[in-house]
């Protein structure tokens, strides 16, 4: 398994979050794409409120942090981009389906995970604000016409830009995954069945395990389990 | 100048926006970014609504779609690395620099974007509606938040990474300019004084003027200038 304390990689990771946080962490991405390709990487892992000298690395203050010799980048879309260089298995070579692969994190991460978020935002951490309650018809419906938008683009192809999973693909399951509260990925079966097929990778499986594993390592006494 | 109708390179942009969105339009992205290698590129211009088949090509509906011979792309950070890999100018050829510049073109649309087109949703797009009364504030400081983390991380350099400006300042300051109606950038000094030097490059002024050429040759008739 890819996790080894003496790997050269370093990723951060948190310690523990609530339920509703469990397998949507972002160092779920690195662990996923590292699996894939097979390189070892170890954890960091972050208890508590993060220390200033935190954001002299990830000015925003979340995870991952990736970490290799000279090469630190705090960025998801960046970092799958990195490994990705690593191996065509990810990432295509040439350079028009390299581009595609690349278009398609910033498609997950910027298309598409902002009206997710809004979602999820107005369904669970805001979900008792009177302003919440006023907005979650409407954030519901722009993030359904965002999965639109990527359902019909998809099509019958198994992955977004045809038979190769890439990058590209990786962002946008763990995006779609962030609506695992909804039925709105199962209001498009062609998505549904795109998440599923993702879902069942081995490498995919062995990263969610490892990160649900730390959070049960480290969940603190008296919490929900 | 650039824009040149018998340019190999090609972007889409509209015919005409109302004012709130003059000289804010993504088009600006590739146009700025092209000003500043110099390569020439051509426009096809998009009006009312967009034809089924342009959804062939960006999922989203939006603009710009980049063209060139068989490269197409639809997303702005992809656009921009694109361009970017044609010219050191914009993107530092040496692996950890280069993933730098990458990584805040990232963090500009995924981290900085989502807060600040929240912000602008509650405060232009749905400013009469109740929710968007209600959630203004907060919406307002987490903005606000983001923007802070920037500042921070800017510190007293000229650019986000240094001396060099890269795509990843292009984007950022693309992101910061949406900011214009409100005093939010001012209130982080060397925040406004980045903006100000990125708005100052000759590229920039070029690409913001082309832009805005457009919008006043097809201005609807009755519409306020």
């Amino acid at each position: 398994m890819p996790v080894d304390p003496n790997a050269q990689i370093e990723i951060t990771a948190f310690a523990w979050v609530p339920p509703f946080a469990e397998g949507l962490v972002r160092d779920l991405r690195p662990r996923w794409a590292l699996e894939e390709i097979g390189l070892p990487y170890r954890v960091e892992l972050l208890e508590g409120e993060r220390p200033p000298e935190y954001y002299l690395e990830q000015p925003f203050g979340q995870v991952p942090c990736y970490r290799e010799g000279p090469m630190k980048i705090f960025e998801t879309g960046a970092i799958l981009q990195h490994i990705g260089e690593k191996s065509e298995k990810l990432l295509p070579r040439d350079a028009v389906p390299r581009m595609r692969a690349i278009q398609w994190t910033y498609a997950a991460l910027n298309s598409v995970e902002p009206a997710i978020l809004n979602l999820f935002a107005v369904t669970i951490f805001y979900a008792d604000e009177e302003w919440a309650k006023l907005r979650r018809a409407g954030a519901e419906e722009f993030a359904r016409l965002k999965l639109k938008r990527v359902s019909d683009w998809l099509g019958d192809k198994p992955w977004l830009e045809g038979d190769q999973f890439t990058i590209g693909d990786l962002l946008m399951v763990t995006v779609l995954r962030l609506l695992r509260h909804t039925d709105l990925v199962a209001e498009q079966p062609n998505l549904k069945a795109y998440v599923d097929r993702a879902e069942q990778r081995p490498a995919f499986q062995r990263a969610l395990a490892d990160q649900l594993a730390v959070f049960k390592e480290h969940q603190p006494e008296g919490a929900i389990a």
